[in-house]
């Protein structure tokens, strides 16, 4: 059987013992297994900015790979819980909206997790105590941790024409893909250049270009544009063929 | 045997190359090894808080897990060391009090570090060269580095009703366990409302809940506790059931 | 055979989905690698004082270990890669000069990565695409991955006599190796004492120790040496014996 890997997706930050905590969580159960800190900066509080750019690291996860996703405002409250199987991956998060993009997949198939209204979890930490251990028992292709198939998993509405991620460079990561190369991009009343690369984009302008995700991005070399262009998460983003922009 | 896993607690952050070193460290030793990063955040050159910190983790731990806590503002001095077994946990850190809320559990037992003293520790980061490598070889069962046992560890007064430290959401945790649901909690000169959940609580409005460590914790639903109450770590806290407040 | 480690050295920094994608790829190709995050604020865009770092930290790598070092404002452009074997490790990354302190040791030897010009490669992410994949073929053993010898590979001017690094603490590490304890550290137009070990050091004046890493660092105790003395990176610093500065 291939070593079973785990990956964390979380607006947790690293500051506190709260990843650390999860981390212990697995390897409780399971030790020696491989955890991904995929990412613990997701978008704060918002499910739907954060399950796009969930979306797009999907082909960038190890192959079989469990994840725990947790942006989980309500946590505490009646809101479900769901293992979701799609794309060939095992999903555990909360039912409010997060895993919405993964849904529709061909094969998909959402179930509640067994035990998510046990009287031992924690009412602020299922991360910890439902979440992480479910992973775990996935990874090893134990199933006893699915509940009910869920008919009708919550839904956000996806707005992939926006910013929906900020880099500590300041780097606005849209979730639009971009079918192809060029083309020009409008943000907000902006409309941008588009460059290939950094190396070949004039320093202080701000250009966009297709990601390592295949996501429109608008930066600028060598400097902010979050700071040069003031723009926040949720600006409308657009883009069409060159020539019609 | 079972796998063996070490858990690093620490004042460092994570900016800096001194995790990753001790990771090293223990990946040399002994390959393979999983590493928890609980904790990098502990309250910073505070042995007191950030032992009472570590105590509430304590029950989180995996099993059998080996634990170097480095808080160690005395680093390079005379202060000793020490490994300590408590609540089925080997410890291993300066004995500078940072593990006194461990001290006196049924069974525990204090020893110094063989090689604390020697000319090839660094003077400034013996997380690198003597508790990581210490952890490594009691998490594969080797005893050899347990010195004389330490009659007289130091101890530090631990003063459970305070403000142990401020998460990244500007809640305020405190060193206070309580043993039930309800009740009021006086912090500085306020006295602070009970909700179960942050789903229940009103926003802007701070108020007091059992966090997941099972600890009194201060917060504002949506807003930070530090900021709106300005209170700071070492603000005294008590707690009284429901109608005694 | 041993359990191979690898170990990352990024400018990444800790906020962003970029290394958890180099996670995620190592554990795609290699399930249950070990890896170590050795660090990931080094010098932002800054290959040379970047690779100084690099060097001071070679022996504290676990042995064996395969490194991924990326530190590349040229991503994406014309730049080569490297893949060198030096003082017992391999590291994989750009050809742009970050690995030049490594490059002049006994038996060191410098090839291309061979599928460095793919155009399977993200323009913009070659620590995810190019140079996890290597190390994790480099730390199974595979060679494929090597291509042709690079004869001269980019090599940056060495400034050791300088600041290369502040850490969280406001202490600044410079490139300098210290072959003794003691004499006077000139770091622009100040002299500072030499002390042992932080406790030993008055309050609130700036002081130089011989660090972990076996480089002149220059603080301040309990306070920032950043702040007080106002420096930046890539002040110059030179050592002297006693009675001769």
């Amino acid at each position: 059987m291939a070593q079973p890997v785990i990956a964390l997706y979380t607006d947790f930050g690293l500051h506190d013992p709260y990843v650390g905590q999860m981390h212990a969580a697995i390897q409780d159960r399971a030790p020696g297994t491989a955890v991904v800190d995929l990412h613990h900066y997701a978008p704060v509080f918002a499910p739907a900015p954060a399950g796009l750019l969930l979306e797009a690291l999907v082909p960038f996860l190890p192959r079989h790979a469990v994840v725990a996703a947790v942006v989980d405002p309500g946590v505490g409250t009646e809101r479900g819980s769901l293992a979701l199987w799609s794309r060939g991956h095992w999903f555990v998060g909360p039912d409010n909206g997060l895993l919405s993009p993964l849904l529709d997949e061909p094969g998909a198939a959402a179930y509640r997790l067994a035990g998510d209204g046990s009287s031992h979890l924690s009412a602020s930490f299922h991360g910890r105590d439902l979440f992480a251990p479910a992973a775990c028992e996935l990874a090893r292709g134990d199933r006893m941790v699915l509940g009910d198939p869920v008919a009708e998993p919550v839904r956000l509405r996806l707005e992939r024409g926006q910013v929906i991620y900020a880099d500590h460079y300041g780097n606005l990561i849209t979730g639009l893909p971009v079918p192809a190369e060029g083309g020009d991009l409008r943000i907000g009343d902006r409309v941008l250049p588009y460059v290939r690369t950094f190396g070949e984009a004039p320093p202080g302008e701000a250009f966009w270009y297709r990601n390592s995700l295949g996501l429109a991005e608008v930066a600028v070399r060598e400097a902010s544009a979050l700071d040069l262009l003031g723009v926040a998460a949720g600006t409308p983003v657009t883009w069409s063929p060159d020539g019609e922009g």
